[in-house]
C-alpha cells in the first residue's frame, strides 16, 4: 500500500495522497511575485558546511529574474544571518542546528552571490529561522505589492523552501514552485520534499511552464 | 554519499546531517506540557478519508496523559474545524487540501477521541491549519504557563506534527517527540517526517524516555 | 504648544501632528472589506458591566451593512469568548482586564446582536484579545479574498477598533474608520482614540463618505 | 459622567474604568527583561522632526540599565530602520506617517544615542513599526531567555512604547511601565496613554519601584 519512494514520478503514492484529499491544483492568481531564498555563498559553495553545487537552480533563477524583471513582477531575497556574538540565537537553536553559529551578519557566508544581480530596490530580508516569513516583514510587503501568488526558488528543498511555502499556504497566497529552480544538498531529501509540497502546498510546475506564464502577465505597478 | 532511506536508523544519513552542522540534542528544560494533535474521529477512523489505525500512538498518548496529569504537567489538544459554510476556508486550502471540506465544525468528524477523556480545564484549540500555533492563542496560552518545553504527540507525523513542531522550535521552545506517540496513515511518511523532525526541530524519543522524564518533574502550579 | 483636547476638530494639535510626519491620507484601494468588531450584547447593553447605548453605531453599521451586501463586499464579524472554565484566559489578562471572567463561549453576552442579520457566509470571528487579527484566522482571510482595504466598525473606539486598525495598518492595508460607526463608553476616550487612529493608523471619515464610495465599488466575486 | 482627562491623577476616570473591569493589577512574575525602545538620534534630538528633549528619560533608562545589567537582567534595544531606496516601506506606511521616510538604515538619526552604552551581547532590534514584536524575534528571543515580564522604557509613550506594550501583553508577558523612563513630544499625549496603558495593558509604577524591585531579583542567566 505505501511504497515508500517519495518522489513526484511516484504515481502510485500520488494517488494514494489523491484519494486522502491531498495534492489538489491550485493554479496562478494575477499578481505574482518572485521569492529567491537563501543563495548565498553558505549554501552555494559547495567547500561549505552547508554547501552543496547549485549551478542548476541558480541558472534557473537567473532566467525567472530576467523574465519577471521584465514584466515588474516584484523580487524579494532572503539570506540568514545573526549578530557576532551569537545572542540573537538562542540556546534551542543552536544546539539543535550548530551550522547556525557560522552565519555571522556581515560575514561572506551570508551575502547573495553576485550572478544574481539583486537591484537596490528587491528587498533583501534577514531572516532568522527557515520560513522566509517568521520574524520579518516580507508579509507586509507582500500585502503592500498586493501579490497573491508567490514563485518560491532557491534552497534547501527540504528546509527553508518547505517552511516558507507552508507559511505562504497558511496566509493563503497562491504558491508555485519551479522545480529545478530549487536545490538541496540531498538528492533523496529534494525528491521527497517535493512531493510533499506538491502534497500540501504548493503547485510544482517545471521552470519553462512558469517562465512561459511570467511572460504573459501583465506589468505590476 | 545518499542513500535515500530516510529513517533514524539510518546512521549513515545522520552522519551527513551532523556534518552539516544538523540533528543536535536540546534536551529537555524544566516546564514542559503536553500538546495532543488532531486525535479526532476524522484521522483514528480507518474508514475515513484521512484515517488510519492510531491504536499504538492513542495507547502511548493516554499513558502520558496519566502521568502528566499526575505531576500537574499542562496538556492542551487540538482539533481542525471550518464552518458549515466553509467561508472560512480559502479557495487556496480547498483546493489544495480538498479533505478540508468535510471537516465541519460540531460534526463527529472533529471530536476528539472519547479515550483520551479531556478534562475541562485542559483547553481544546481548533485549528485552521497544520501547525497548532498558526491562527490560534496556543502560543499567549504556553507563555502564561510559563512553558518552555513542549512535547508533540498525535497525528500525522508527516504533517500536523512535523508543522507543530516546527513552530515551536522557531519561538525557542524545547520540543520533544515521543516517537509511538504519533502516527501517520504512510509509513513511509512517517519514518521520513521523524527523521526531518529530529535533524531540524525536536528531540525524537521513545515515549519510556518521555516518561521517565514526567515522572521527575517537579509539579507545575 | 501642547493643548491637550485630542479631537478631530483640534486644529491646532492636528497641526503638530502633521509638522512631525504623522496623519497623512492614505485613501481607498480597490477591494475593501467590512469589519464588525464585538457588537455583541456585553458592549451594547447599557446595563452590562462594559456596555453603553450604542444604537447609534448600530445604526450607521446596519447602513454601511446593506450597501456592503449590494455590492458584494465581503463582511467579517468578531466577538470575544472565552471557555467556561476560563483556562484560555491567562493569569496576565484575568487580572489587568476583570471583565474577561464573564465572556464565556455560548452565553448570550458574546452572542452579536440580532438587528445586524448576520449571513451564514459572513465569519464570526472569536478573538481573545482587542485586535481581530491577534491569534485569529481573520488575516488568511482577507488575503484569500484579495482585500486589500479594511473598513473597521463597532466598539470600542478606544479598544478594539484601535488594535484592529493597528494591526491591519501594521499588515499594510488601507484602514477605514466611518466615525459614527464607531463607539465606546467614555466620550473622551472615543474622541481621543479618534484623534490618534487617524494620526497613526486609519483615514477617519463620515460614513455618508463611505457609503458613497461603497456604492461606487464594483462587486467583488 | 466623564470628566475627559485621561491622566493617573484623575481618580474619578479610574474609577470608572475599574468598575468597567479594567485596570487591575497584574505585578511582577520572577524573570524580567528590560526593554529599551527607539532611544535613537531622531526621537532625543529635539531639533529633529520627530524630536523633543528626552533627557529626563534618558537619566531614568541609564538608572535602569545600571542594575538591570548588575543583576544581569536581559536587556534588548530598538530602533526603526528602512534601506534607502525605501522599497521596504510600504504605500500605506509612507503615506500615513511620512517621517518613515527619513529613517534611513546606518543614519545617524537611527543610531542608539551612545549615553545607553550598549553592550555586544544586548540585542539590537531594528523594527520597522510601532510594537518591537511585530515583524522581529524579539519574541523568540525572550522565550529563549525564559522571561515572563518585560519592563518597558524609551519613546514615545503615545506610539511605539503603547504598541509594544499592548504586543507584550498579548502574549501574557507581565508589563511595566516605569512612568518617569517613558517620553513623549505632547505631554498631554504622554499623560494620556500612561492613563491607557494602566488600564488595558501594563503596570505603570514609579522608577523608584522598579529600581527597588530589580535590586532584589537574583541574577538571570
Amino acid at each position: 500500500m505505501d511504497d515508500g519512494r517519495h518522489s513526484l514520478s511516484n504515481q502510485r503514492l500520488r494517488e494514494q495522497y489523491s484519494a486522502a484529499g491531498f495534492g489538489g491544483r491550485v493554479g496562478w492568481a494575477d499578481r505574482p511575485a518572485l521569492l529567491v531564498i537563501d543563495m548565498a555563498d553558505a549554501w552555494t559553495t559547495p567547500a561549505e558546511q552547508l554547501g552543496s553545487d547549485l549551478s542548476g537552480p541558480l541558472s534557473s533563477i537567473r532566467q525567472l529574474l530576467r523574465v519577471a524583471r521584465l514584466h515588474q513582477v516584484p523580487v524579494f531575497f532572503t539570506t540568514m544571518a545573526y549578530d557576532p556574538e551569537l545572542s540573537e540565537i538562542g540556546a534551542v537553536l543552536r544546539r539543535k542546528l550548530p551550522h547556525t553559529e557560522t552565519m555571522v551578519r556581515g560575514s561572506r557566508r551570508v551575502q547573495l552571490v553576485t550572478e544574481l544581480g539583486r537591484r537596490a530596490n528587491e528587498p533583501l530580508i534577514e531572516k532568522a529561522r527557515a520560513s522566509a516569513f517568521f520574524g520579518t516583514n516580507l508579509l507586509s510587503m507582500l500585502i503592500d505589492r498586493r501579490i497573491n501568488t508567490t514563485i518560491v526558488t532557491g534552497c534547501s528543498t527540504s528546509g527553508c523552501i518547505r517552511s516558507t511555502c507552508e507559511s505562504a499556504f497558511n496566509y493563503n497566497f497562491h504558491v508555485i514552485v519551479p522545480q529545478e529552480a530549487v536545490g538541496d544538498r540531498s538528492p533523496s531529501a529534494h525528491d521527497a520534499a517535493l512531493f510533499d509540497i506538491d502534497a500540501r502546498f504548493a503547485d510544482v510546475m517545471s521552470v519553462a511552464e512558469v517562465l512561459e506564464h511570467l511572460g504573459r502577465v501583465p506589468a505590476v505597478v
